[in-house]
């Protein structure tokens, strides 16, 4: 049992977002070691004192970081000396690595960086591969308590250098463990549930996370046991379960983003794309031109935010425009046909919609979009109505829009 | 004070990284409100019922945000139930505004949904302005806890619409506090700090933080004190000073997004615009028209990845393509040139690169870009050579772009 504590005041106030927790305690999972609990307190010397006299009952390992540096307001080797009732004294091996150090970086010594080597009596030097001060290693009955400084470089460098190892003797962890990213589309975290609901067998292997990033779902297996067949085995059902009931709704079992799985469609039929973007205003190309190697396949992107940009780039007539408005389906349909022929590619996928938050109209709400996807014999067009703000339209649009244009590819449906 | 406690196995294995306790932390240490203590335990509900149990002695007010989804391991509500001695009961409060929700969203309310609604005895009901589960209060002895969804959209809301007030209006901070957010692009922290050390003074009123946030730097000032004229003259000072010395990269001191002030300067000056994008591949377009009214400035985008395109839809000519490449001075400025002529704009912006990470030569490496901006008179065309990942160069292209046709706009320049 592992707990992870972090100092600053640049933490509590929020001006810097904590990477360094979530550093260590994704390195640690990956190997079997679970976090019980992560603590962020000030600066100040007895809020530190107090997040180092209270881990949990069962944790016997404490990982700290930060407040080692140089100046007045690092105060972490202090409150460590205090809380466990030692001295602060010259570390005298700390001392001579970090004089190295400084020689090696061709680096000035100043007399503030000689505190950086005060640490409590009888602590463990622990080699900072970076940065030029030490962080350091304390027991305290059954306790562990190993301090990093806070620079998020120096905390990578020195958990994998040493915090890896350390705990992986102490612990000796014997699991295997196995990850599995599915990514779903078109499904609420509601509504996966419901569909695996009583289908999830109880397992003392696999643990299943549902992680929502509007407007789609990652649902990450985690199968963890000490027999490595057993771990396969459970993590392959599990698999199999989730495909059975939602598998319409995943469209990577690899954790790839939905642009780089259209991106491989596209490839492996050496096939190629063209987009016509109105309301996403260039967002599905954004997303598509993200992957490396989209130039084999996106011939181009034009943005028609204007009816001129329409009539002129895609050949919608200004009646069909007058006639049924720029958002319609009509208009979509055109759209798609036209940029594909224009660009001589097998696909056009097109998008018209109202994002918002002005523009609507009784009959034609915000959240308004059709979307198109023109291939060789015929013209998909689906009319939506989404919700939100115009950020969220624009999202929902382009994810939808992907999806339909990796149905219409694979000759699938949802319907 | 007040502590933060944010609950998910995502957060304790590293997997997703903790923004919505630093979001939280940043808005109250804003209204001179400080958190003394952050505590992030995973969805198992001992460790919820650990975490609830334990505040620091002073600690009146808790947040807690995590685990009120509606699948089975969001067992944040019946911890808080457990933990203070309290039934889980049908809120009928929540269970109506979740309805409404629903309705209003066009979406069917699953059974699993209703466990949403079962909330502790006596809890009164947040209204969540985003998402369709509510959070809720409880109170204990002299402590508030507050406990919110862990959407970062939704904990953002509600503690906009609900957080803020509620502490203020309980702990009645005396102080004025001020906050201004200076935009900053084309110079990094270690420059900033190079160029303002020895120039701000010690204050006992103003606080300085920065935040860097790729590709550019917020600064933001904190002034904070009992006596209003005082506070509102070290906020002026501390950014005339801050203006003396890097004015000129300063885009914006109300914290707008950089699009939105192109936006703003272009819609003053009734002006219009036209993109042709290359290797940024809508990126730009997508900024542009993330601005609600953009389609009042914004004529069209074309993001021509294939030569075919350049030549198509901006009348490239093929001989300059063959002779100096895609990637070229000449190439940008006819692409830019084009677009504005074939749009009708005011101006035209045009940037054609290599974004990597296949794609570059001895004599083109990877992140080599050429940006154009056309006005009336002239054309101005720059070289760059950028330095990252492809979406590095994405995203430094973009904001580089928009940089120098906010300098064409305003007739200035950083040269």
């Amino acid at each position: 049992m592992i707990e992870i504590v972090t100092i600053g005041d640049e933490l509590t106030s929020g001006s810097t977002i904590n990477t360094n927790a979530g550093f260590i305690a994704q390195r640690l999972y990956s190997i079997g070691l679970p976090i019980s609990r992560m603590t962020t307190v000030g600066d100040g010397i007895e809020d530190i004192i107090g997040a180092l006299r209270s881990p949990l009952h069962q944790t016997r390992f404490i990982i700290i970081t930060g407040g080692l540096g140089p100046t007045g307001d690092d105060r972490t080797a202090e409150a460590a000396a205090a809380a466990f009732g030692k001295q602060l004294l010259l570390n005298q091996e700390a001392f001579t690595l970090m004089e190295k150090k400084f020689k090696q970086l061709q680096r000035k010594m100043n007399p503030a960086n000689k505190k950086q080597a005060l640490l409590p009596e009888g602590a463990r030097v622990i080699p900072n591969p970076v940065g030029t001060a030490c962080g350091f290693l304390v027991t305290d009955g059954p306790r562990h308590f190993m301090f990093f400084p806070g620079v998020p470089e120096e905390v990578r460098a020195i958990t994998d250098s040493f915090a890896i190892d350390y705990l992986k003797t102490a612990l000796n962890p014997k699991q295997v463990v196995l990850n599995k990213t599915l990514k779903v589309f078109g499904l609420w975290e509601s509504a996966i549930h419901e569909k695996l609901k009583g289908a999830l067998p109880d397992s003392d292997v696999v643990t299943i996370g549902y992680y929502p990033q509007y407007p789609e779902i990652s649902i990450k297996i985690t199968a963890k046991g000490s027999d490595t067949a057993v771990v396969q085995k459970e993590m392959m059902r599990f698999q199999e379960i989730i495909r059975d009931h939602i598998g319409d709704y995943i469209y990577s079992e690899s954790g790839e983003p939905l642009e780089a799985v259209i991106g491989d469609l596209l490839k492996a039929r050496k096939v190629t794309l063209a987009v016509a973007e109105s309301c996403t205003g260039g967002l599905i190309s954004h997303k598509l031109t993200n992957i490396s190697g989209s130039s084999e396949y996106l011939e181009r992107t034009v943005v028609v935010y204007s009816n001129r940009a329409k009539t002129e780039l895609l050949n919608v007539p200004t009646e069909m425009l007058g006639e049924y408005g720029a958002v319609s389906e009509p208009v979509a349909r055109c759209m798609a046909q036209s940029v594909r022929e224009r660009a001589g590619t097998t696909y056009g996928l097109a998008v018209t919609g109202i994002a918002g938050p002005t523009g609507g109209s009784p009959e034609k709400p915000v959240g308004t979009v059709f979307i198109a996807v023109a291939g060789d014999t015929q013209t998909k067009v689906k009319h939506h109505r989404f919700h939100g703000n115009r950020e969220r339209v624009k999202m929902m649009s382009a994810h939808v829009a992907l999806t339909l244009l990796r149905h219409v590819i694979l000759g699938t449906s949802l319907d």
